[in-house]
């Protein structure tokens, strides 16, 4: 029985959706705390097998895209998510604006170089989709160009997703007025202003143009190999653990295997006999 | 008062260090646990504030340098020592047998690609260390060259340190008999089978070259900014702490600082009045 989240489906309206919503919540904010570390205990369990199934040739590996508005939390989900696991089995990076050298490549240049090695779970901190929303809320590219890349963003995932990556594209979905708490909480705390840009305020005014961009260009690349996930993200917690879920009935789903020895055991014990 | 491992100093002998040591252990086994799960706490708030302090310009990073024999516990520190800490802060490299694109390179090429970026704390499983001791055992590279990449490795880690990166070089030591018993442990042990290597057994027979090959590349590279330090790693629990207190020290003398605003704090509190 599915416990996680389900993809979305048909057209995508961000309006529609809930940011306060709880689906399939284990219950309130210190039940949902519990059962992410319940979740980080199986989390752990599966990336060993992910990790020990590539050392013997096995091809896959996990990819969890995450995509949402300033302080949705997507730092929140590597840290109390991704931490969970050994850091080792984890590859993360975070997309900011293109160095001169990633701007002077195509747009999925650098998303290329980041894919996660078969065996790793990767973790996108942004990503190709930051390339086809801000770009096109601020006019950047024009429609013709947004549907350009859109499609070029179809037919490399479906490449991605060939050569043995399960993506999980979420989408963390915050409400306008819990951002503006959330930037409120950064400016009344001196240990959190390093994580304030006025420049985040500004970009306010483009909310409803976000909400829609993102909205047609989660329709557009909705596909069956790489569907998105909409997580209502004004809770915390519940964030924490749907994304946590999510990721666990990925590795469940894809059930790596411990390899089996690939030597002669009964030879090596014996070799080890003391004093050897 | 320093509570952590202190840097070798003169010659160093491995065989004049004790594998079962446990200098400065906070008690046994439980209490290194909880005290290397304190010491997580604490290093979870350095951490942050090395990353923050980067982001107003502060050029430090951590670079924690894992050498050993097979089995004592490198992957064992980053998932439990490391992996403790935020994953988005670290940056972990493990080297293996070098690529053709690595081999076609000076030997220092792939170590310089994989240093920490300011405000990281980065970590080596393995290292250049490999390139004077793995290589002069097995005499694919002779005495002189030797000498001459001791030199580098010398220079080399003096522009790190220089640059802002604190280096901190340890060398996990087990004796051999603990090595039989971890690699007899992955034979009885089906989830680990793929842990193990038959080659890891005739590499016991260079046991004593490798001792006194590491003995004297510490000797030669144990400098004032960039010492060494033998850790006692036949208790795991130990083994653990004692790094995660070097790890912790180190931060601590950094004492990296929460950036203060570089922003108009009350206009911006004034712009996200409700309703904006």
């Amino acid at each position: 029985m599915r416990t996680a989240l389900r993809a979305v489906s048909g057209p995508v309206n961000l309006l529609g959706y809930d940011t306060s919503a709880k689906p399939l919540a284990p219950g309130g904010k210190s039940k949902a705390k519990q059962a992410l570390a319940d979740v980080g205990t199986d989390l752990v369990g599966y990336q060993e097998r992910l990790f020990a199934a590539s050392t013997a040739g096995a091809r896959h590996s996990v990819l969890l895209l995450l995509q949402g508005m300033d302080t949705s939390g997507k730092d929140g989900v590597v840290r109390h998510v991704v931490g969970q696991v050994g850091p080792a089995g984890v590859s993360i990076t975070s997309f900011k604006k293109p160095s001169p050298e990633e701007a002077a490549h195509h747009f999925l240049w650098r998303i290329k170089r980041a894919l996660p090695a078969a065996g790793m779970i990767g973790v996108f901190n942004r990503s190709q989709y930051e390339d086809v929303v801000i770009t096109r809320v601020h006019d950047w590219i024009d429609d013709e160009q947004r549907t350009e890349r859109l499609a070029e963003i179809n037919a490399f995932e479906q490449q991605v997703t060939d050569s043995g990556t399960t993506l999980i594209k979420c989408f963390l979905h915050i409400s306008y007025a819990e951002q503006r708490e959330r930037l409120l909480a950064r400016l009344n705390d001196p240990t959190k202003y390093w994580k304030f840009n006025p420049a985040d305020i500004d970009e306010r005014a483009y909310w409803s143009d976000y909400q829609s961009t993102y909205s047609s260009a989660i329709s557009a690349t909705n596909t069956e190999s790489a569907p998105w996930y909409i997580v209502p993200s004004d809770s915390k917690p519940y964030r924490n653990w749907a994304i946590g879920k999510l990721l666990l009935e990925t590795l469940a789903d894809l059930d790596p295997q411990y390899p089996p020895a690939e030597f002669d055991l009964e030879q090596a014990r014996q070799r080890l006999r003391p004093p050897y």
